[in-house]
């Protein structure tokens, strides 16, 4: 089975993301949101089979674990009350897709997050996602200011509550940011690689994996800058005296493959033990076109896996075996979208 | 020749830093600065046989291209004046090792920016620092607040001032950002790596080089996230119907070779063409230990360059050939210090 465990909900019904433009403006004019729009099976169904669906039996892939839109989260608008009741819709909806699609998708949940506001208001809808609607995890955006970085980095106590229940669900998080509202920095091309590398070195230099030994996170888009400057990290790591990063961060942190190169692929997996590494191509995504030095996708992930020169046992950890050791519920839930319990 | 285009003068003389901590602490209290202390030739001498010198011997490297301590800059503390007098105090301290050292050391002034100020201000010391010191470069800060990145991206007409007097004095910037005061951030291990990933980002998505058709940027590091992600940026500028990196950007953005471990070399020398990388080790820099794997120093850089399957032709370009073309004044500014001139 190949598990991409990096898939957001780009394709979702007009009408989920334009209630959103109406609640934020009727926020903004101190109006009570209008009421959440209809949107049919029917609908559901065709963004997905014209979307991921139609791609995952294209590439061949098998299932894909989905989350609501990343640049969509906008955890920078609104407040507390306008992002509950968002993370709620885009939860649903993802929900919805998994139950129409057991086989296909298996959910994780955005989180309510804003800018400035306790994490512990992120724990009832992480709770409701996981026990009632069968999530295997989380994204967790590390700077819900999106762009101007002013909430504490992550391993500050501030977020412990949080990773409390995280650890108490046996749920990852991906550490994913938002859109960028700071002119600075483009949402796809800059702002989540530095969100990847921001948030890879707020663990390097916490106790975060100490006083949370199971607590586990993802990097996506290939670990941001990480890998290609593994030798920067570990040096620096070195310099200030704490162990290696293999012991200090890798029982806890984890890549994905969203790297759109065969080159970058390459070192991915050279520099980063395969244990670490998750398959992911979050398709339909930040690059839709096609490589004209290939001829296929940029985000068409497995291309470039199938081209490293790796063992069958390591292609097998990779595409499924790490998934099911980094997300704890992911087996137990599999066998119930399987069976249709 | 081996030309080394990036080295801060980290080992200056103690009394320099701690008139800046005075410095600004008087500002702080609404008090003038004190005068600048005396700083000897040979106290000078001393910090650089023992230092970079030391190290260019040791390692065969000819002539390292000079700035003052990045992370010392510190664009966010203090105000316009203090800038000023911070940014002359250091750029002459430079000005003085390349006298000291005219075969070793060839200058790069840091510039008197203030977040928020116009660059318009930083104008009259780039000038006095070509003119009057033969520096061939400066370098420019994406995000003088530290980490908050409160000013306009680099596209912005808000540098324009500042390019046009590159332009016209036929200098390049290094886009290197100074220390984070944002928690965030670490500087070295992720402020430094997303100010150049944004820096690039914010060439792509500008007019700047239809506009300055002859302006040229360094990305340090390496280029960030950049090379380890090439195929993401081809296919986000191709989504956003723009020209292939390398006509859209390659004439005018170069990339050094700061990346600490020999896959992150052998992948930013596969990627990036061989005109558009020039040589560089930042060394007494962020990393300053020995790799327990190597047994060499992390940022011994040309010992992973003299591991990669270059042409003799390509490896001289990398070393020397391109930071003639990059740095205009280079070649005539050597040949002045080198004839004692």
């Amino acid at each position: 089975m190949i598990i991409d465990c990096h898939g957001h909900y780009t394709t979702s019904p007009r009408q989920h993301e334009a209630w959103r433009t109406e609640q934020i403006a009727a926020h903004g004019d101190g109006r009570a949101a209008p009421p959440r729009p209809a949107i049919g099976d029917d609908e559901i169904r065709a963004s997905i089979v014209n979307g991921q669906l139609k791609l995952q039996q294209e590439r061949g892939t098998d299932l894909t674990i989905f989350s609501p839109r990343a640049a969509g989260m906008g955890h920078h608008l609104g407040d507390a009350t306008t992002s509950e009741a968002w993370a709620a819709a885009c939860n649903e909806l993802i929900y919805r897709v998994c139950t129409l699609f057991p086989r296909n998708f298996i959910g994780v949940c955005m989180l309510p997050q804003t800018a400035g506001v306790s994490p512990r208001n992120c724990i009832a809808e992480l709770e409701r996602c996981v026990l009632q609607y069968g999530f295997v995890g989380c994204n967790l955006n590390p700077d819900p200011s999106g762009g101007f970085w002013k909430d504490p980095p992550l391993g500050d106590r501030y977020w412990y509550p949080l990773y409390e229940k995280m650890v108490e669900l046996d749920v990852p998080a991906m550490i994913h940011v938002s859109a960028a509202c700071n002119p600075a920095f483009h949402t796809t091309g800059s702002h989540y690689l530095n969100g990847d590398t921001a948030g890879f070195m707020q663990c390097l230099t916490s106790d975060l994996f100490k006083n949370f030994p199971t607590l586990k996170f993802i990097i996506p888009h290939g670990g941001g800058a990480v890998p290609y400057h593994w030798g920067r990290f570990r040096g620096i790591a070195q310099d200030m005296k704490l162990p290696p990063l293999t012991e200090l961060l890798l029982k806890n942190v984890f890549f994905d493959t969203c790297v759109y190169h065969l080159a970058g692929q390459e070192l991915l997996t050279k520099v980063i033990p395969v244990e670490n590494i998750l398959f992911a191509s979050e398709m339909i995504g930040a690059v839709r076109g096609i490589d004209p030095e290939t001829g296929h996708h940029y985000d068409d992930t497995k291309r470039y896996i199938e081209q490293l020169p790796l063992a069958a046992a390591d292609k097998a950890k990779l595409y499924e075996g790490n998934a099911h050791r980094v997300y704890g519920r992911l087996s137990s839930q599999l066998a119930k979208q399987f069976s249709g319990a």
